[in-house]
């Protein structure tokens, strides 16, 4: 019996399946662990700030993607938020510049962030799939991607709580992005959360909306492999590369 | 002073340029010096066939993103025999049916290969970057991507050299797919380097061509960078991520 012929799960229980997605959140990757654990030195620290950037930079674009493909209004008026948070507006710096004073906090200096200098590529591939799939996807797709958001409160709280204690060299000013997303990211993923409760309505919606938040929870959970593979077991480049 | 002001270099030089860009070709790469020497075993042998199918499946994807984008009819005539190649007309079965000859011979089950199921989210990323490269650049720079092939023969020739030997548990029959492209790679690159060499044509482009040929070689680096992370560090997955 395929899928198709299952009805529907409830709202809760959609919603319940979407959270028990939490399992594979970046949270858990040995990359986030480590440095949540104050295992990571100075230059990991700043390799992760450096590559997580392109991360930040691509996410207005990723908004504006949807943006594109969104004919709804008032959804739109909604979304535009979340483009105007990370580059600011009027006196507002926004999520970009707080990111690039993260950096600064951690030793990084402006232009070196800015200039990309430091991504590896496979932070790149990981985050360009994430804008491509907003490019090319119906919006209420993508906006189920976002739903990585419902993990995102807790891994900004983890560093907040450990960060001071673990790394003490950091200034504490740096860590204002993380403050700022905690209020941030609830306010976003609540709309985002209704918006995937109310369209995938069928049983194999459903399952294809897990799939989608796999694919994002995918993305991200890259990226920390390849800042493993760059920044932890880094003999995998530099004593084969250019040998 | 900028790298505008400087002259170009002539094509006898430009083209030395682009080869010295395999000193970064993934024949390099620790994961394929472990399979050139003998030292994978048969699951991992098999997760590099099964990911790297994903790739096979992609290259008439790209080709034909990059017909989509070339206007002249004579270049057209040229490069649709790169998607044929792949997929095979009339009774020619093609490139891709070569590969999942060489999965079956290596012990994979057909639907297993074409099912994608043991493809890692890293390798689906890192070629999804070169696909859309191919849709979204100017369709000679998406030729000069393809130059890595000026490195692939000689490791379809090593394979062909060393795994009877070290893996003599794979019938010979399947490594056809390799013996397949020595030829087809040698004419597709002359064509392609006629193109690059034409085309990037002040010292400017020629840079730019570099870094695009440098764009390429990271994806395939990439790929083994994430079956490096599966096949031979799984701890990395499997410790946390379900945790």
């Amino acid at each position: 019996m395929g899928s198709t012929e299952n009805p529907p799960w409830s709202r809760v229980e959609f919603e319940q399946q979407l959270r028990e997605k939490g399992t594979g959140y970046h949270i858990h990757h040995p990359f986030n662990v480590l440095m949540a654990a104050g295992k990571l030195n100075p230059e990991q620290i700043r390799g992760w700030v450096a590559n997580r950037f392109y991360y930040q930079i691509s996410i207005p674009l990723k908004d504006a993607a949807i943006l594109s493909n969104m004919p709804v209004q008032d959804m739109r008026r909604q979304w535009i938020t979340r483009i105007t948070d990370h580059d600011g507006y009027d006196d507002e710096p926004g999520g970009i510049e707080a990111w690039i004073r993260l950096g600064e906090a951690v030793g990084l200096k402006r232009a070196e962030i800015t200039s990309l200098e430091h991504v590896v590529p496979g932070v790149k591939f990981a985050v360009d799939a994430y804008i491509n799939f907003a490019r090319q996807r119906p919006w209420q797709e993508s906006v189920c991607s976002s739903l990585t958001e419902l993990f995102a409160p807790e891994i900004h709280k983890n560093r907040l709580a450990t960060w001071p204690e673990h790394y003490q060299w950091i200034e504490q000013d740096g860590l204002q992005y993380f403050r700022n997303r905690i209020t941030q990211a609830r306010k976003d993923v609540e709309e985002a959360l209704q918006v995937t409760l109310d369209y995938f309505n069928t049983r194999e919606l459903q399952e294809r909306a897990l799939d989608i938040l796999q694919f994002k929870l995918d993305v991200l959970w890259c990226l920390s492999d390849a800042l493993t593979t760059h920044y932890l077991h880094p003999v995998l480049k530099d004593d084969y590369r250019n040998g």
